[in-house]
């Protein structure tokens, strides 16, 4: 343990890193695909612009950096031990939502290179490798995760390659240009030996900040199902319908989507959203004919996930059937729910209470690059508390508190996942 | 009684008056202002080719026919009477909606055309002016009842001479230029003793398709209430906010209109319905920050309509409180219920029965020029059912054999107006 930063440096360095970091987002936050607004897509020139800020940066920390073959920005620190060490991943994303906050995703890269410089030069028994993933909003493709999908080699799955962009290139083209353009890029795969991925990122909800922490451990991302619902009744004169002969397809909705707040309210951890509605054919003294909604339903357990969805949908046909009218129900998206690793998870909750902190387990109901690397490399994710729970929005932010206290929980880890690292190596079953 | 044309004389009269008025339907269907649909504004050219239809028709039923200053296609059947005789208006209106049906409006003007040549010649103790309005719907300037408002003198009143169109013009402007263009136009005003004002029109909703019936007599003409409501809670993401920690304004909408449509079932005759419905940011994966809502409420009791929607606007206000938003409401239009007079629905129903249908009291829930005339002249207003409640759209329409019943009717309504109208002229108090 001698070789363990002591804690009253950890608070020190933690203190001054949070301070460089927030300069540093300033510095990237200037990069944009849009001028007045936060905006960076796959690939583009503002997210060259960010590669360039930051790998001189990544270097002065003693780092090898690249860029893989799907525009990842890749960051090499090498273990004390020679060939073939064991790898830790720190990473998150660099892309970004339009009109975006300064901190969702890059927070997380940039936590990984102050973890680094954090070390000042101490080498640990495995490599660290710091990644900026090249998307996972999907902002310009409309499918999210391109760079942790193009690592995991999950790319071609659901033909994702062929989806196309407002200018008509498809993902596939756009990465066959990419790598002509960048001869020098590494291919896209796990390095060697990739025994655990770490990832920083904002929480982006409400409830680290309700419940006054700063850091949270998340368990599981939870699983998704979105559904189109369409209720049919009968347009009408507002005026010449009396209430009992009406076939008022809002009023059908709305009796619907209370029953779905209230199925939601009664299961712990459920969250069921209507986000969209759209009547026809709209007019003050005109009752609707059609209401569409969207829902989305999420949950970290597929089970009450699939029948709080059945549930939902079958409130929608009894309450249409009532009424007399028709209702469609339509699931055109569904995702399961992915568990994080449950020993880089108690590394994860150990790190953050010897940093001083108290650490609570987390769903994220939002997913994230964890959810596409966690089955193919164990996997942990630590949440920073989102002031009002703002993010994709410019009003995001990140407490200065709560940077030092990720990096600080971070340095731990590391410590922590040198011990646990050593401990496999002698004892595989470990 | 020997004045009075027989029952089986008036069947048969009745039953070729509705094919010839058919006919004339499908003739004045032809005269629109866009072409592919039904489209007749005030003051426009469609108009003016259904006066040029509907004028050697009139004069051929032995009328004298005029234009009034307020576009009015005014028709006069003389009295057997000599000079200044009480007058029967028997009106309703020749313009329409956008894309409308053939019967809103013009098939009241065609009874009152059928009526006067079922009379075959036979002069009445009472003059018989048919009417038909330039406007009723409000389509060209965004406000109704300019026609009907010119001949009681209640234009000037809310500003509504200055109205614009789409093209600048305020309603002053269009009737100056129009009375430019017809030098020989009569003043807008009530003829000398009018007496009485009779109006058929289709239902434009269920009710009497429901009871089976042909025919329904208007006792009052409901009062309405149109609001606005907003309901502003905190937009977020639907996979981080938990449901105890949402502020979603649609959810709470959602409750509000189910309590008022249950406010509106509870109690009889009130109608309330929310025709639009908006929300904000908008999107399958956002919870709803903003959303907002029209209210429309109708009574014929005006004591009943503020307390609904004091009660509507009251529980938005709860649901919002125990939710944690914030909601705005807004009273934007008002108009109180008008009764129709008794004496003229009692003559309308003795009517109905002599000509062998069976009659009821309805409430009109939308507005017609009989609510503006009201004040003014005793009023009666007859319904014809409307096949499946269909109005304001091309599938609008009427059975031949109600047609039929209205003309049979208004034959019989003559002949006990004409008691009527004798014996009040011989005893005032009647």
């Amino acid at each position: 343990m001698s070789t363990e930063t002591a804690i009253s440096e950890r608070i020190a360095i933690s203190r001054s890193a949070a301070l460089d970091l927030l300069e540093r987002i300033a510095t990237l936050a200037s990069c944009t695909d849009k001028p007045g607004e936060i905006l960076r897509t796959f690939l583009s020139a503002a997210m060259e612009e960010v590669h360039q800020h930051l790998r001189p940066w990544l270097e002065g920390a003693g780092m090898q950096v690249s860029v893989d073959s799907a525009g990842n920005l890749r960051s090499l620190y090498k273990s004390e031990l020679g060939e073939a060490p064991p790898v830790l991943l720190i990473s998150s994303h660099l892309d970004t939502v339009p009109n975006a906050g300064a901190y969702d995703g890059v927070l997380g890269v940039l936590i990984g290179l102050a973890l680094v410089e954090g070390l000042r030069g101490r080498r640990m028994p495995y490599a660290i490798e710091v990644i900026g993933f090249s998307d996972e909003e999907g902002t310009r493709f409309g499918v999210p995760f391109i760079g942790s999908r193009a690592l995991a080699g999950t790319l071609s799955e659901e033909r994702l390659l062929d989806s196309r962009d407002k200018s008509g290139i498809t993902v596939r083209e756009a990465l066959a240009q990419y790598v002509e353009a960048h001869p020098e890029v590494t291919p896209s795969v796990f390095s060697q030996k990739t025994v655990g991925y770490l990832e920083f990122h904002i929480e982006q909800g409400p409830v680290l900040e309700n419940r006054n922490l700063s850091l949270g451990v998340v368990q599981s991302v939870a699983g998704q199902t979105r559904c189109h619902l369409v209720f049919k009744g009968n347009s009408g004169h507002a005026g010449t319908s009396p209430m009992a002969m009406r076939r008022d397809a809002l009023a059908a909705a709305a009796a619907w989507m209370t029953r779905c707040e209230t199925i939601a309210n009664e299961m712990d951890g459920l969250v069921a959203t209507v986000g969209e509605i759209s009547i026809e054919p709209g007019g003050v003294n005109v009752i609707p004919g059609v209401a569409r909604c969207s829902l989305d339903v999420r949950h970290a357990d597929d089970v009450v996930r699939n029948l709080a969805v059945e549930n939902i949908l079958s409130e929608a046909h009894a309450i249409a059937h009532a009424r007399g009218l028709a209702v469609e129900t339509h699931i055109y998206h569904t995702q399961p729910a992915v568990h994080l690793d449950s020993r880089m998870i108690a590394i994860s909750e150990k790190a953050i209470r010897k940093a001083g902190f108290e650490s609570i387990r987390m769903t994220s109901g939002a997913g994230h690059d964890a959810m596409v690397i966690a089955p193919y490399v164990p996997s942990a994710m630590i949440f920073l508390r989102s002031p009002g729970g703002i993010s994709h929005h410019p009003d995001e932010s990140v407490l200065t508190e709560d940077i030092e206290a990720a990096i600080h929980t971070g340095l731990c880890f590391l410590d922590e996942f040198a011990t646990f690292v050593t401990k496999k190596e002698s004892d595989p079953r470990a």
